[in-house]
């Protein structure tokens, strides 16, 4: 018998191309007989430490320009709205440190499609708690409890963990699918990660 | 009626992933009704231009060691061959210049692809001119003519003004593909790339 497939789905809330995968995962894992476990991180230590202290995006002009008509285009493509943020890349902090405390429970993936939504079909600060606070209670979650968990010590310590978890497997940018020690980077390897997730299992 | 589609497809004999689209793209093409224009180019000024004076595989050692896993990976998936090059980037300016000058030739296509696979399958110093000299004889052409005219000064600035026009239209890396005012970077859009242009022809 083989084992359930699982693939690991690292993502940032900030990030262009994780708001793609964000919204197309579970219909595909789906499809595919692929658990998914949502790894949410921070991509500003691992830009860092390739030396940059900003998104590539806005670091290489033609690549920032490249990417927002790319972005376009597929989101026609997979029929999702975009308004282009107004502030980019926005904090994703606080959502991380949220998603973080449900990446193994059942509202995961409504609550990063939700705050997704915010940043980059609704143009909302989702760095601010009031924003957070009230995705949270749209999907009928303890917000104030939940938002002072997000800020504990332990809890940002984890995600600094995770964070650091994230450089050690190679990562370099989101989203990220890991299946085994197999990388496979950019919402353009979604549909291959799971297959040979599947394939592998 | 519609004019014929066409499709601009921008390469260097350096580029990992220009390599899986000189190889694929002729197939591709002529399924879908799409002539192809050749248009070799020096990623070096380009990369320069955005402060890399190197691969930015070399460069982000971890984005390296994805690429040479991931090339491996399309290559299996597409049924070709790749024997990691000794040096990487090759130096690809004999090769650019001998392609500028039959780049709307019927031969071009088959110039490319044996110049690839000599760097990305064969493991040959693609800059030797005994090596394109050998594959320029290999398919019927005359070497020493080809080898002198690339060469030549007025060949040499066709080359960098073909590489400033990459720049000016907004290139950042390659393969590019492209169509109108549209630009589609990457191996992984060279099938969106084709289907835009049949559709906006």
């Amino acid at each position: 018998m083989s084992k359930q497939a699982t693939l690991d789905f690292w993502f940032e809330f900030a990030s262009s191309y994780s708001y793609l995968s964000v919204m197309r995962i579970e219909a595909l894992a789906a499809r595919a007989g692929v658990t998914v476990r949502w790894r949410p991180f921070l991509l500003g230590p691992v830009f860092l430490s390739l030396g940059w202290n900003d998104s590539p995006f806005n670091i290489y002009p033609p690549k920032g320009r490249y990417m927002w008509r790319d972005l376009e285009r597929l989101c026609a493509r997979y029929g999702l709205p975009l308004r282009k943020p107004s502030v980019f890349p926005r904090n994703g902090l606080l959502a991380a440190r949220v998603a973080l405390l449900g990446q193994d429970k059942a509202w995961i993936a409504e609550f990063a499609k939700a705050v997704m939504s915010g940043n980059f079909a609704e143009d909302r600060d989702i760095s601010d708690s009031a924003v957070i606070g009230e995705i949270l209670t749209r999907l009928g979650l303890p917000a104030d409890d939940l938002l002072a968990q997000a800020g504990s010590a332990g809890n940002k310590a984890a995600l600094h963990g995770q964070t650091d978890e994230a450089g050690e497997l190679g990562l370099f940018g989101a989203p990220t699918f890991v299946v085994g020690k197999e990388l496979f980077w950019g919402n353009d390897r979604l549909e291959m990660a799971l297959e040979w997730a599947a394939g592998h299992a």
